[in-house]
């Protein structure tokens, strides 16, 4: 079963993009996924194929007509019920690391990208359309999010990485940094490795690692501590924790 | 004066992508931003040109060298040494529209991609890279995080978005949410446009949209929502405010 991709853009010729080399595009040539694009335009309906008109109350930019990108959206959810809508915008939910994975475990999932000052508001309270977003910055358009986004949720398809990377300890997937890494040469610029990655002592290497991603996430990310802790103090549902008495 | 991007990456070829084409593209065809890329395999020194190793203390994947990256950093610092140096890697501070801003108003950015399981840990020590992220979840690569970074710059380059779309309304810009967008036909599958945006009253459209961009601050960021109620209630430097007493 192949991981669906639809994109509904104005800009199709930007898909695969960069997801058309290495690892993403490797796996888009054997069918680990595929991708879709729908060009919104195509569901304008007057003679100008107008996708965009001037914000009402006034305002710099235009924003894209709730009409046309429903009829875009009820296309895509008419090929593909199955796959979730999400539409990149800075209003949207913060993307995480655990919705990738959900996202990944799926059958697939359809992007909707915005560009001007936005979509019509009520084009979410119409359709089934969760607004989602990478960060908290803004992008010319929708597309670059929604390419990150498949990025993210491709390298996790099963056959992709391969074996030699599970996932499992990389950053957020416990909801820490990760710890940091070190290669040969031993020595470079007079910098060592530290010790006790070389001493071959598989628990105190464990024990290391986890100290440092905890020690950076707490000074790097106060945020990320915070969350973490949370929900490692929380008692697990149903039961009380015992343990920490 | 151009604003100067330089890649390092194992990808040169994902480069300008998705930022060929649309606004970034244009103005990369006129100048207002000109791209480089650096093949970081150029900058191995033995035969197999190896750009990495496996992880000191064992572990999946393979780890970035420090001596090679260090190489292609310093050729990219002899060709910019104007231009700061960011690391893409999940392990970074987050990425915001702040630093965006402060950036493209910069001479340029240099961008280092990582790979793989990440970068050896002494080149943040020994040279001047500062690792940044885009967001809690992990990608492929640095390269669509490099792209997406310069994306959030290029649009604010002057003469990109042109005079239709100031920028300053945006979401984030004043740490809020943008406040929801609206346009034509007035009433859409029985929805219809809220009437004060409808009436005229540019006082009150811009009361009801502050609110708005409060409201769904608020409620679907709790977090950008606690940043902007500190930055409001703390008193200028130097002064004490008494304006709310």
């Amino acid at each position: 079963m192949s991981f669906a991709a639809t994109i509904l853009t104005l800009y199709p010729d930007m898909f695969p993009g960069p997801l058309g080399h290495s690892l993403a595009g490797r796996a888009l040539g054997t069918g680990v996924w595929t991708l879709d694009t729908l060009q919104i335009r195509d569901f304008a309906e007057d003679r100008h194929r107008s996708v965009d008109d001037t914000p009402a109350g006034g305002g710099a930019g235009m924003v894209m007509k709730a009409d046309v990108l429903a009829r875009a959206v009820d296309a895509a959810l008419a090929a593909r019920p199955d796959c979730p809508v999400l539409a990149m915008t800075p209003r949207g939910a913060p993307l995480t690391q655990d919705r990738v994975r959900t996202l990944a475990a799926g059958p697939g999932v359809t992007l909707l990208c915005g560009r001007f000052e936005g979509m019509d508001e009520r084009l979410f309270e119409a359709r089934p359309v969760e607004p989602v977003s990478i960060g908290d910055y803004v992008l010319s358009g929708g597309e670059m999010a929604a390419l990150t986004l498949l990025d993210a949720c491709i390298r996790l398809l099963p056959g992709v990485m391969g074996a030699a990377s599970s996932g499992v300890e990389e950053s957020f997937e416990s909801g820490l940094l990760e710890y940091p890494q070190y290669t040969r040469p031993v020595t470079w610029e007079g910098r060592t490795i530290p010790e006790v990655l070389r001493s071959g002592d598989h628990a105190k290497i464990a024990a290391w690692r986890a100290q440092r991603a905890a020690d950076d996430t707490r000074l790097r990310r106060p945020d990320l501590w915070e969350r973490y802790r949370s929900a490692r103090d929380r008692p697990p549902s149903g039961a009380q924790r015992r343990d920490r008495d």
